[in-house]
């Protein structure tokens, strides 16, 4: 992860594309990046997304790129990687899902008993 | 990253979530997070989204936590890595943005001269 | 929708709320709405969300209540209403996707043979 | 609005459509086309969203057009008019920003004094 940022500040700032990327229009941009990915799996039933064509994988797979991109860049110009906060957010998770509450449901948590 | 998928698959194994992680349900959960970081600048101009206050920054982090990991949970299930993706879709951006055409513009690739 | 328009016009007028409303801000509130009517049915089956407890319907309603008032706020700051846009793209659609061709089929209309 | 409800259940009912068009899959569609709209603004500034040129507008009449489509569909499977929900919404937002306290200010209610 921190090899990708580094290398999106430089495609960047190499392009004097600093000047776009506020944080405001990268979250406009990670949200059109994820709309493209739902575009992929909006007819489909959840069986059929469970086993894609090579065709929808690879475009799949782009998209996710993007956001991934999208993600790292803004997460970058906020002073942290996005993998540290996935890191804290899935210790907060944790707590909030005890397993014996969450086990085979699909609530969220503050509609768990 | 692959330490987080790991966890990631861990958490909703011992939850019994596999039933509720199609890849169309995730790739949905994206969008919901990918819309709750939007909420959160989208009242704000470009300046004020550079320099947030402690209070919104915390809760865009908590947010691009939670795109971070359903997007490595939605990368794991069609077998691979977010960052992977990531990697080669930057290769192909550099191809579509040759510094040369793209510096200083935001115009998307099919619009450079 | 001509009532409701000049209703919304007049709230945000009587709020002082025109400065806020740029089609920029107000794109960005439209999704992230649409988002919350998502997240109603993330981890719904396709069956299940034909048939919504209240509880739920309610939420929803409310969603889409949300989601029609920042759509017809954006469209008559461009100048136009949205049921306007909806009638010229339904005209559109019925071109794009012939019944003899799109009968019982999902496909985008670049891949209807 | 009623007649174009009434267009898009045709449209659906001639093409075979209702099977793909539970309330889940048409929330996904609904917000892709929403992502379309935010794509249009991504790059702009507030002020350049204010004064699209004629190619850009006419593409995002275009998508609000899906929008409102996808809009007027779902309410419908659901039982009721967008509009309708508007109207209601708008109930609720008068009581919620009573022009004292929200004059000028973008706060969320929860934020308001």
């Amino acid at each position: 992860m921190k090899e990708l940022i580094k290398k999106l500040r430089n495609f960047a700032d190499e392009r004097d594309w600093e000047q776009f990327h506020s944080p405001k229009n990268l979250s406009m941009a990670l949200v059109v990046e994820a709309g493209e990915i739902l575009e992929c799996f909006q007819w489909l039933t959840e069986e059929q997304s469970r086993s894609l064509d090579s065709e929808t994988l690879k475009k799949v797979k782009e998209e996710i790129g993007d956001v991934q991109i999208y993600l790292a860049r803004l997460a970058d110009q906020l002073g942290f990687s996005p993998l540290e906060a996935a890191e804290e957010k899935l210790k907060q998770n944790k707590k909030k899902y005890p397993v014996e509450k969450a086990k085979g449901k699909a609530n969220k948590y503050t509609e768990l008993d």
